[in-house]
């Protein structure tokens, strides 16, 4: 198994673990409860030393050949492990403990704080003294950088914006002008926050030519807390008003988020979505990968949209649509089976025509 | 509501805001023509001291309940004010008057003049005495910066470049070596300017295994006047020769203009379209989000391409097509309404042909 | 023709640029295999003093009105050149041939071996002497850098990563901590290899809230030799273990890897494409522009998949699959072709239902 070298993993006794986790150990395995356990790996990959998880007992199988030295398990995977060669932990929710168990095992590198002297702050940045301003960043005039948050190098924090408490900006990243990020907010690499939204007025130029007028983009972002934005994705400002992402949000690489949308929490939107403009979405909104949002939306809470569909009307709390353009997934299902059947179809219908009507018509 | 804290907006007198709109002011209101306005805003999020627009007059009833002092409509919703507490503008284009009253309320931060130290020019790059090139920029050897061009913080501009007078190139973006942008071209944050093509030969190396040979992509990116290319778009260098965007075009973000791509002028590319090599496109061609154009293919003047379409064939001037593969829209839009039929069309050929042939088939 | 104005164009007698090449140049045309060649060009654009190539037989006439120095062909279209204002060149693969000829001309901008003074360095980072580290790069600590790599302007490469021998990583491209290229990797601007994947698991916080979880991302990144990776495409890290991209493995720009993916050898994914996580792809594997392809899934050994399609099974080797969701690719066409019919389907059903049963139905 290849780790970042990077990280700067723990080792803790599996007992100690357990409590960390608040699971509970069985004992009686040929490794004991004193043993030590410094990484965390998938049940394929994990050998001596780590810990891995079951998701639920349809994976049951998968434990007999882990090399792994303790496995989390739900209560309905609770076994005799007496002279197997791994512990169990048992905890309701295998796969948020492990990872947390991944978290305690790799704390990551820890951000010291200050300002590189590489980096260039404006006039009237103020960065907490826990702040972490790597190489080669820039902090605009007026900006708040809050305490623990680390901006890794080359992140752009434009003049005005807020940053909240132990955000990650990551390399490259760039949170524009004005731009209000809450506390513990992630941004991966290369993402942008409050670029222009996509907004022109048909006009005629002085000499009587068509042109596409700008229309300004004076609005701003705020990202609440919580949030994690993906490599490369955007997400344009307003043109008045705010461009929201609610509380705990996650997206995925290469989104494209439209001005004016308001985004709820809690949503999960997978690679390469794009949003349209003032898109609306409620709590705990899933939208596959490759989806399309068409502008002015409301996509309510609980609703689940298929992946690459393209979503051309309101959806109803807790509906799952599909397809492009979007149907109720199930309609979707069942028609998109029946599609390769359609030549064949074709020819049937001709075939009942000249038998009912003497013709192919 | 929220407005970029950056921004230095400006206030003025309603009566001079509409001679600088060329708008005519209807007298009378209960506010007078002498109050100031000093933001713009949505209808929704308009209040006092702001102007806001109705698009047309399918929107009037949305008049009622604003709390804007000025509204810009066109003649058609001009009507007695006498009483009423916001003011009219009478404008032609409503739109484009409230873009130009944007921009005149927010004529946004002055760049300085001048090279931050933190910049890395090389030697032989010629910068106007009235650009401005931010903290961490790069300007490579040769290179050319026009008059009252602005670099924001991070952005590069490759060896033997020229840009043009009075563009903005946003925090990081990227235009390459030798690429050629016209006067206000716009580049928002991450967008990238002369990317290699994606072009290989299939071959053979020394030792008769198989592979992709580069093709070296020793061609160049020229970008016309009034261009805006979004946040995170890659436009590709010509393989030999160029890739052109044409003047006044608009991208939005996380586009891909593939190598040797000519886009004619007026254009509108919604978010992920992706142009793959060797596209035409006429003057004011329309694709809608997540459209992917096939390579070698005419889009001629005044076509529109629906959301997601997949467009595998040229597209005549004027024509609407949609649909993976592409359709005429309205053939499109008929059998995608009918496609959710196709189960139940199924059930009923083989109910006929049971009756019919004694049998399913 | 346009060529970059800061590429060293060599020059080369036809008859050296035949041995350079391998191919056989046909004597007798009205330009003597003493001229000069200086640069190559397309078909279209070449003029005096260009080599230009014709794919194969198919594209024969187009060879009438060129007005290029020399032509490399193939030996079915080997003929009499006596008079003719054009060298001939045979070659089995005119296609690579002029590649290879493109590079002999163009040898690109020496980059300088050394590090400039505005990149930054970490303790620990090991920089080749032949290497060339320029303007406002960052490489963190315990980093290698390879002989003859080029970091070009402000590309990121973090702590513990390793990057081989006589790569180009672009401007502003980001390999995060850990992450491993091999030789002559290429990175265009902007891309990110090693952002984290997207992993969350459902959790409650401590108020008993609904949560998504971030499962730590501490596996790496592993790039073989020969790649290629495009404009602002990313490459997710590992959950644990490693994202492998395969050696001489081609991505175009905007794709994005999710994390755990193992992309074989010689595979060409073109632009937006989208593997989600754990995706296993085998040699030669080609995906067209747009794709998406859900988690876990396995495309085989030579298999195809036509643009735009969503791919949600595994792929056999060397099959072609089309469509969203995916079919066979000769089903999916014809169903495609019949989708315009549907409407008139459903009206002619109605008609022999109508007939057959007295009623609609």
């Amino acid at each position: 198994m290849t780790t970042s070298p990077v990280r700067d993993a723990r080792a803790f006794k599996i007992s100690e673990l357990a409590e960390r986790l608040g699971a509970s150990p069985l004992a009686g395995s040929a490794v004991g409860l004193d043993s030590k356990v410094f990484q965390g790996a998938s049940l394929d990959e994990a050998g001596d030393g780590h810990v891995t998880f079951i998701r639920d007992a349809r994976h049951k199988k998968a434990l007999e050949g882990t090399r792994a030295s303790v496995v989390i398990v739900d209560e309905a995977m609770a076994a005799d492990v007496a002279g197997r060669p791994y512990a169990l932990l048992i905890h309701p929710n295998p796969a948020a403990a492990f990872a947390r168990a991944l978290e305690a095992l790799n704390p990551g590198p820890a951000m010291p704080p200050g300002v590189h002297p590489s980096a260039v702050l404006e006039e009237g940045a103020k960065i907490a003294d826990s702040a972490s301003i790597s190489a080669l960043c820039f902090v605009g005039s007026g900006a708040r950088i809050g305490p623990g948050t680390a901006l890794l190098p080359g992140a752009h924090v434009g003049a005005g914006a807020g940053i909240g408490a132990d955000c990650v900006l990551g390399p490259r990243s760039v949170v524009a002008d004005g731009c209000i990020l809450g506390d513990r907010v992630r941004l991966q690499s290369g993402s942008v926050i409050g670029s222009d939204g996509f907004g022109y007025a048909p006009d005629t130029d002085p000499a009587g030519e068509p042109m596409h007028r700008k229309v300004p983009q004076i609005g701003t972002v705020r990202i609440e807390d919580d949030v994690e934005i993906g490599a490369g994705s955007c997400v344009d400002r307003a043109t008045t008003g705010e461009t929201v992402v609610g509380r705990g949000t996650k997206i995925d690489n290469l989104v494209q988020v439209g001005h004016n949308s308001v985004i709820g929490p809690l949503c999960i939107l997978c690679g390469q979505v794009g949003l349209a403009g003032s898109s609306r979405l409620g709590r705990g909104v899933m939208l596959g990968g490759q989806v399309g949002i068409a502008g002015h939306l409301k996509i309510s809470d609980g609703a689940k949209v298929g992946a690459q569909s393209g979503v051309g009307g309101d959806v109803a709390p807790g509906d799952m649509v599909s397809g492009s353009p979007a149907l109720p997934h199930r309609v979707w299902m069942r028609a998109a089976l029946a599609f390769k059947e359609l030549p064949d179809l074709l020819k049937r219908v001709r075939r009942i025509e000249k038998k009912l009507f003497g013709s192919d018509r």
